[in-house]
């Protein structure tokens, strides 16, 4: 018989019918009561099994962790806690699962800490904090494409692999074919990669901007959405050596319509999953609120998760040029009060995380995009403003995650690229196809890129990046 | 003033109305008419230029190549091959694009091998064909997401690098951070890869099969879709190092469903593009047409492109076991008149691209779902069967692209699939992780990996799998 899904079964008034359902077991009371979970939903599916009429053998393997199939007839139930129930006509037993060596997993029903589940990733999907978050995930990445398909960007995949290093945007991973106890080498003693995979040094990609530019500057609207890499020893609660990345442009836009995109596609996102996601979000928001019962007052959420998405999706981001912003945090208390690591002491300085956390959490008490930056602290491909001395950069600052989204209109006047690569060194012959995209119907473009893993763990409560991907990459990690 | 995109100008009867478009210059005839392309279609707009009234400096860029503003008022148009028309009141020339450079390039208004605009790949999406391949890519994509997010299926983004080589689909790449020059050696000189990034030896994955298992058996149903990589050196029409792969798993499933839900997804995404994409498609049927003209008959398209992919949509792939296709391969004229490169003589042997071509493109005439294949031509992780001979394997088999769709129900028997692990020296100790999915709770479950590139060919009518991802990366090639 072919089975239904528990999330079917759940929403269903098909009374008095009988059904199949698959799935796990996820409790089972007084020999009699069977919470059964497929991944479907969050909600277990309640079975009544008629006990006395179960083989002993049956009941001794009906066990937390076992793959059962149950048929039945649904029933409205009496109990609390659930609308309805199978009472059960038949169990067969699909997997077992031994209660000794369950007890030695995340399996087992106690309480275990996150650290823990990260060490078994492969089982933790089976608790209900990881299948919450990764359903959510999964509804957040769709909506993603829904996002970009249905306002006419074309989704392009660039390369992961890419011979150019010149973005600079952090260390990368080198990837190689060559036997490394035996690398050819060069009569000088060098390492010969014209003998390697690909010909020459290659990496792993840490953005996908510069080639989607050159797809911009064709397709009109483009977007990308897929992994990168940092070769970055930072082993910090924000940050992964393989995350996913979202990064769309814009030909013929500049930074006041880059802002309206980014706010625009980060609303939708977030109302996706607050129209589309309530059980998962409940069960999040009540993890946080029961979390957070240990801590201190000052370090609770200040908002259920549900009234913070609210917030989001029904507020203006606010907009504050980086020149407002220093002149806010020069005037601040925990400035002239000598609170802050970094004293603001004049323009120009780069914003730390706990300037940004002041701005968006103590100041304006909102999202807040931060633009025209100082040219200096910002990257070679940014517009230069008639000013000479800012460029059309923006950020996106999150209250308890900081930055989300960084972008730019990005520099299309040729000369004026062609100085600031000089300046700061990058190769013009590296990117000879680059600055082709300069010479051949240049445009005012514009575009951004979000961490996808900081918009999961801002969408989930969770506080931990390495919580909010499924096998996460980090310093000494690569485990599964 | 706010520019609209060309694709909803072309469709507009918003007749007198005045409108700005932006876009790049596709050709320019009789110092009067522009033919405006901005990447949302692939169909050009007409703007109609009063060249006695546009200053003489204006008209001399109106080059091939040049990104312009035209505003003008939208009229029916008179001449052929055009609904609608603009009649240009302003142009403004945003980037120029000097002739005799555009003359050094694929820009350039004549006929290019595809070979050549490979090198310039960077330009080539302004091409009218490979924009039209890149829409249609994009639009598969979003296909692909929206049929398994409509059915319940889960996104989850598997690992790109892997400490776990174990599956043995394929030659992997290495990752590394260490200087190739100096890596640091233990004391009998093998290199100490506990001071590497991972703390291990670590790869590119060449499938998200295995950990997409412990994801299904939580979630139910998962899909991947995302970037693999083959280290081989395969120099053909049909091979990238670097492609993307779609992997769906599912639990409580077998092999019948697997077959039907990889038949029913291969139909929807083929559909969404007859229904979204016909423009494109119809640039790209009559681009097969062209190129044929030039072939013996032999070689041309059998049918057009969109009757190609209506047939499949329309059609049940023909179902086969494995033993059913030797005795068809034995009996088949080419095998018999030794036309075969390797002649067919018993059960058991690996069926070639020639043989998989016959049945697909001569006997069948459709596409074919071979299933139930011989043990030992398979992978360790595939069912076996009460035959204990075979296992439960399928290939989906394309005519004009050969295997598109690779799959099994999985092995779910714990003391099975060791036994086959040793038999073929797979590491246990490697793999602990899936074995565990074996110990608490295994059931059946089936699951299947789809090329999406060689989607794509099949879906546009191109022959060579460098053309249809935006930077290809094969051996000695990672340019851009």
């Amino acid at each position: 018989m072919k089975h239904t899904k528990i999330a079917e079964l759940l929403k269903s008034d098909q009374f008095s019918q009988e059904f199949t359902a698959k799935g796990w077991v996820r409790a089972f009371r007084s020999n009699r009561f069977i919470a059964l979970n497929d991944g479907s939903t969050i909600n277990n599916l309640q079975c009544v099994l008629d006990f006395e009429n179960t083989p002993e053998e049956v009941l001794k393997e009906i066990n937390i962790g076992a793959a059962v199939a149950i048929t039945g007839i649904l029933k409205e139930s009496e109990g609390k806690g659930q609308r309805v129930e199978i009472e059960v006509n038949t169990i067969e037993i699909l997997g077992k699962a031994d209660p000794e060596e369950v007890k030695k997993t995340i399996l087992s029903p106690k309480r275990h800490t996150l650290e823990k589940l990260r060490e078994q990733a492969h089982l933790r999907v089976r608790t209900n904090t990881f299948s919450a978050v990764m359903r959510l995930r999964s509804q957040l990445s769709f909506a993603v494409h829904q996002y970009f398909n249905q306002n006419g960007f074309n989704y392009v995949n660039t390369p992961i692999i890419t011979g150019s290093d010149a973005e600079g945007a952090g260390e990368m991973f080198k990837v190689t074919n060559f036997d490394l106890n035996n690398p050819p080498k060069n009569e000088d003693g060098s390492i010969n990669y014209k003998e390697d995979f690909f010909g020459k040094e290659s990496n792993l990609t840490v953005s996908g901007q510069l080639e989607g530019e050159t797809y911009a500057l064709g397709l009109g609207q483009i977007y990308t959405f897929g992994p990168t890499f940092r070769a970055e020893n930072s082993n910090t609660s924000r940050h992964l050596a393989e995350f996913w990345m979202i990064e769309p442009e814009v030909a013929f836009c500049d930074l006041e319509g880059n802002m309206d995109l980014a706010e625009d596609f980060i609303k939708y996102v977030l109302n996706h999953v607050l129209q589309n996601c309530d059980d998962d979000l409940a069960f999040l928001e009540n993890r946080v609120i029961q979390e957070d019962k240990s801590k201190p007052q000052a370090e609770r959420a200040p908002m259920a998760l549900r009234d913070k998405l609210r917030f989001i999706v029904d507020n203006n981001f606010k907009r504050v040029s980086y020149t407002e912003a220093i002149d806010i945090l020069k005037n601040s208390k925990p400035n002239k009060k000598k609170k802050f690591n970094y004293i603001i002491e004049e323009w120009g300085a780069d914003l730390q995380s706990e300037h940004e956390r002041y701005l968006v959490e103590k100041h304006f008490n909102c999202p807040v995009i931060l633009f025209d930056y100082p040219a200096d602290i910002k990257a070679f491909y940014m517009r230069l403003n008639e000013d000479g001395k800012t460029v059309r950069a923006m950020d996106i600052l999150f209250p308890g995650i900081g930055e989300i989204v960084g972008g730019s209109q990005r520099e299309e006047r040729l000369d004026v690229l062609q100085d600031k690569m000089k300046e700061l060194g990058v190769d013009e012959k590296e990117l000879w196809w680059y600055l082709d995209t300069r010479r051949f119907g240049t445009c005012v473009h514009s575009g951004f890129g979000l961490g996808f893993e900081r918009l999961v763990l801002f969408a989930t409560g969770m506080t931990n990046i390495r919580d909010v991907i499924p096998y996460p990459r980090t310093p000494k990690n690569a485990e599964f």
